[in-house]
Formats: structure tokens, sequence, C-alpha cells
């Protein structure tokens, strides 16, 4: 299995390495009712562009339905072989970062074989939480580059209220200068990567 | 036309009007020969979500081809009318940001008209310029609250050199810890809109 990151652009310092995962079930929907949503052609090809982008060491997208995990395959086949990877490389580069497992459990339990201990989860909302903490803070906590950290990212209506609140971060809502904050999980996702791994 | 701002987060700062525009045609593909690429379902609803967020007066999609121009109101429409907007009225709010038109000069006038004054073009481009302009020092003029402003981004593989060169200012490339730098237009937008006016 390749997860190793790119040539870094600052020379010898050591990152955390970050992981990334896009959870399709359990999350909600608009009601609050617990659901599964269907893997997009877009989550796949943006977040994994994002995730090469800021050196994200995996994108685990998590879906515990093999129908779906296999038209995620198809989809990127078509760029990992022939033409499509001939014909663009780049795309082949960052779909070298995806993993498709079933569960979250399945995710953690991967990162735990490559690092050698379990990543700290860390939770994205677009709700606020008590325990939320800055992206500065975050940010300096992979500088510091001790532990293993996984982003997780819900689709539909977001996160499982429970899975927000056994993660060891929470990090706050995402803001520009009105009350409006209803991003798409992919621009949530690239905004999140820049704010704690942008040059 | 309806170009109000939401309420502001920040009391009664004003910041300068901010556009933005995502051109299809004329933009560079993969062998920088001329051409025009469609409309997607995604680039609608991701980026006028992402201009809702960060409070962005006016998204002008660019497509010269009236039939595309249909595709992308019979796609809006659903959400602004009817049972797509009684579902997810968020949605209404964002594609509220929507103009379509035909040319980057049409757009230019149209802002004309509504700020009774021409926006600085803001270009942004994977490639590096000589004389680009840091986030920060953008930010500062937005917060100056000067003039109005216009971020333009090419689908494909990009503006055209000379709508680049003719652009009062180029924003630097975006880049986290390594080289690699091909994000979607839509992760790309997020970011841009975030480091200029995230809060």
């Amino acid at each position: 299995m390749m997860l190793t990151a790119g040539a870094s652009r600052q020379g010898e310092q050591l990152l955390a390495r970050l992981y990334l995962a896009l959870i399709h079930a359990p999350v909600y929907n608009k009601n609050r009712m617990v659901v599964a949503t269907s893997i997009t052609n877009l989550d796949l090809h943006d977040i994994a562009r994002s995730a090469a982008t800021y050196d994200v060491a995996g994108y685990f997208v998590i879906h515990p339905a093999e129908a779906q995990q296999a038209l995620a395959r198809r989809i990127m086949g078509f760029w990992q072989e022939g033409y499509g990877a001939e014909y663009n490389p780049d795309r082949k580069e960052a779909f070298a970062k995806v993993r498709l497992v079933g569960t979250l459990a399945e995710a953690i339990a991967q990162i735990q074989l490559i690092e050698g201990r379990p990543p700290l989860r860390v939770a994205t909302d677009a709700r606020k939480y008590p325990n939320t903490v800055s992206y500065a803070e975050m940010r300096t906590r992979i500088e510091e580059g001790e532990e293993p950290i996984l982003l997780l990212f819900g689709t539909g209506w977001g996160l499982l209220q429970e899975d927000v609140e056994k993660a060891d971060f929470i990090l706050e809502p995402i803001y520009g200068p009105v009350e409006y904050n209803h991003l798409s999980v992919r621009s949530a996702a690239a905004i999140i990567l820049d704010r704690l791994r942008g040059h």
C-alpha cells in the first residue's frame, strides 16, 4: 500500500501525518434521520485533488454498501489505468490517496496499522459544539508532528452527533462575513485543509 | 435585480463589494487550445454556496452558448421555485447570487451599472506570473472598501493568458506543503474566498 507523501516544499520539516475521512453512512439527512448517501463522482475527484495538494496521507471514502464501493472503483479505474491515466496523470496521483472502506472503525484500524498508533479524531461540523478548537490551535498541533490526525467529514446533513462527541477535537464551523454557512462538503474540505496546511 | 448582501456579522463595517466570474469560454484545454467548456451542475451549486457564505454580491456564470445558459436556468429553476425552493431554501438563497451572461465584458458592464464604476479585475491562476499579489495584500484592499472587485476563475485548463495579463491583479497560485497544485475550480474558489474574506 503506497501512502508516501509527495516531496515536501518545506524541506525536512516533519508534519504530523494527516488523514481525511468522508463518511457516507451513517449520516443525517435534512430531517435528522440516519441515512446513507451515495458516493458521487465529484466528491471523489475534488477531495482527492485537495488531499494531494495539502499532502494528506490517505483519503478514506466510507460506505458500507459494496455496490457503492464498486462504483467508486469504476470511476477511479478510468483515471488510474489506460487512457485516463495517460491523459491526466495528475488525476492518477490524486486517486492514489483514496482508500475505500466500509466503516470509520476500519479506517482507524488501517491508520493504526500504518502509523503504529490510532489517530486523533477531529470532527468538522457546520454546527457549534461547546468543545470546539480553533484552526490556529489545530494547525500548531499538526506542526508539532506528534500524532496522526484524522479529519472527519460527513456527507448529507452531517456527522451523527455521537460521532462528533466521540471525536478528540471538533473544529469551529466555517464562516465568512455573513450568517450563511451552507458550504458543500467539497468546499468545506478544501477550506479546512487550506486553513490547517496552506502555504 | 436583487444583489443585497446578507446581514453582516461585522456590524457596520463596509467591505468592498466582491463579485466572482466563472468563465466557460474562452478558456484553454489541456493542449492550450482555446475552447468552451460545459456548465456543470456542481459548479453552479458549489460556487453559489461559497459565494453566499463569503458575501459575494454576484456570481457571474459566463457562457456564450444560449443552450448552455438554458441548461443552467433549468437546474437552478428547480431550486428556486416550487418543491426545491421549499425543500431547501438555503439553495434558493445561494442561487439568487447567480447571473448568467455571455461574455466577461457583459459581466463587467453589469457591475458598472450596479456600482457606478467598473470593478478591479483580479485573475486567479495555478501558474505563476511576474506581477502576482499576495492574499494578505488583496484582503487589505477589500477591507479598505474602495472599489468593487471581480475575481476571475477559468474552467478547463484556465484563463487565457491575455485575460490574465489584462487583469489589474493576479493572485498567487494556491499551494499546500507539496508541489501538487491541481485543485478543482470549485475548491480553488472556496479557498480563495476564505483567504480573502474568511472570518
